[in-house]
């Protein structure tokens, strides 16, 4: 188990199959040394692919994509999953429907921050369903700039999101890969392949 | 001028005599090492509060937070701008509006969080009419814990809320003090200042 992982078996909550809360150092509570970790880890994974930016989407991907634009010394940009009054000029939007909060957003960014010279790196905290990294590739392409993959932090490997993005060709960098949450606990896919070996 | 106000003055956009667009470096586009100098201004100006936990608001605090965060070796908490349907338990709670978006949030924190132990410093990106910093004053004072100070990253010294908070006897610690957006310019507190020495 690496760093990430431990935590979660440490601090995380099995609320179902499907939910795992990481609420205490992720996505409500920070804490900001695992963060900075989380970026270099990152930034290492994708040291040698001339990153020029992250994009990321509001709220719980923010701290990860800041520590890892730390480390790759790249502005981060943030997604707004509304227009804002104060964001003038023009946007690129995508519709990204939410399971967890049973909600469609229109998420955003100004044209301005990401263009056809940029690679981009994505980042964001979870990847189940692929909705919101996939809202995110949308307006990245639309902007013209070439997405050189996804980093994840807690990648749920039994829902569909990794496989949607590999299969078009992205490379999806998930630090912590969940195999299943089932009997209430938490199984990662290194695990998985220890045990067998 | 701090490392800050050189920033505004580069970056900034007077939008009107009110506006201050700050998005290529603190509120949409972020930049890190401007994000970590931040964090380390406000850990040397709490060095000797005791704080022990940091509590922001979504989505701009995250970012000032998490480095302050990191420098004083303490939690941060991102209140979120409604009930989110993930967030379990008991959650304290306030309502803030905006000015600027022109709407009502209720904004809340888990209970779980912040307890009556807590020595908390609020941070927030911008300081205006003080509602945001109000809302999570209250929610903190609701928790029982001591706010020790608020960490700001820009006050706009023209209108209200550094006065509202400072009444109350809450300490205020921003780092960029606007004295005025008028012609189409940023003219800082600090430079008023020089210019009468």
């Amino acid at each position: 188990m690496n760093f990430l992982e431990k935590r979660i078996k440490k601090d995380g909550k099995v609320l179902s199959e499907h939910v795992l809360k990481v609420d205490s150092f992720l996505n409500h509570q920070i804490d900001p040394n695992l963060m900075l970790e989380i970026g270099k880890e990152f930034a290492e994974r994708f040291a040698n692919d001339g990153v020029t930016k992250i994009v990321t989407i509001e709220s719980s991907g923010i701290a990860p994509a800041v520590m890892a634009g730390l480390f790759l010394k790249v502005p981060v940009v943030f997604a707004r999953k509304r227009k804002s009054l104060t964001l003038n000029g023009d946007l690129l939007t995508a519709s990204v429907h939410s399971f967890t909060k049973n909600e469609t957003n229109e998420i955003s960014i100004s044209k301005k921050y990401v263009n056809k010279e940029d690679r981009v790196l994505i980042i964001d905290d979870f990847l189940a369903n692929g909705q919101a990294a996939l809202g995110l590739v949308e307006i990245v392409q639309q902007s013209g700039a070439k997405v050189k993959g996804i980093g994840i932090v807690i990648e749920k490997s039994f829902q569909q999101g990794a496989q949607i993005l590999t299969k078009q060709g992205l490379r999806v960098e998930s630090i912590a890969r969940i195999a299943s949450l089932d009997n209430g606990e938490v199984t990662f896919i290194n695990e998985k392949v220890e045990e067998l070996v």
